[in-house]
């Protein structure tokens, strides 16, 4: 960051800008298109390679995509509160958690920080893509609050080709 | 969902025509921007709100804009590992979360589902918005792993006005 400058006053003031047209103003909480979309938090994602609106779908995004305590409860959330009937579960390629493993990621950020951390307790480091979306999908599918009527289903977003594909099994 | 339609099929096929094009293939995973923003999964939240474009920023959204364990990890992975330099927390009016209580919600959740569930262990409802960001900026601030350097400020987004409003100590 340049001494004085801060990207966060730039977005307050794209806010106040933004603020005197709102155009999202009509959008109403309940998910447009009943969907929710789990994916992970990288830059190059967008709900536009998805031809989805904002208002269309819940969004939520951590590093990886993973199925989380967290990441669940907001499926569930998402869907007993705000109606959505299908989750999406989304990864891809050459995601920063496939670069590493858990120890390696562990010892650099504790080299860095000069301390240990307690939490978190896992960062969810992958090496097999595939593999790493059926084991979400295995996490949501499996849990009790997940009803057999919620569509599940995991992809593989291409950041290269901008396609997406399909994991079954 | 009406028998035989899904919606995530429109979306597979939504996304094929994206693909055509792949106007995002140039970014990088690095945050232009040096951002990282947590946010809600709220259908009324759009980083248009806050002049951003896809590749500025790593967005991570949960039910809230909650510093869960899971959240913090993803912040953590977007500093270390993709040299993100600033936080911004943006809880938002009329969020399902304020509607509730902890209490309330998980008793509503087991008796649609039929069945109890030991995670997610907590919903973070809450009742004060303000006090709901300051807690979620305490959490980041005294962790271990998030630096001095790094800024960390929190606002509330007013889903009426379009606005952000910091919320400061």
């Amino acid at each position: 960051m340049l001494l004085g400058m801060s990207v966060i006053d730039d977005v307050l003031a794209a806010n106040e800008v933004y603020s005197r047209t709102h155009e999202l103003r009509r959008l109403t909480p309940r998910p447009e298109r009943k969907l929710a979309v789990l994916t992970c938090m990288d830059t190059r994602l967008s709900i536009r390679t998805l031809g989805l609106k904002t208002g269309d779908a819940h969004i939520i995004r951590n590093a990886g995509g993973i199925v989380t305590e967290d990441s669940l409860r907001s499926l569930v959330v998402s869907h007993y509160l705000l109606g959505t009937e299908e989750f999406m579960v989304i990864n891809h390629t050459d995601c920063g958690l496939m670069l590493t493993t858990e120890e390696d990621l562990r010892t650099r950020i504790q080299n860095r920080a000069g301390t240990a951390a307690v939490t978190p307790a896992f960062f969810y480091a992958f090496a097999n893509i595939e593999e790493n979306v059926r084991h979400q999908l295995q996490k949501l599918r499996t849990h009790p609050w997940v009803p057999k009527e919620v569509a599940v289903r995991g992809f593989v977003y291409d950041v290269a080709s901008g396609r997406l594909r399909e994991i079954t099994g």
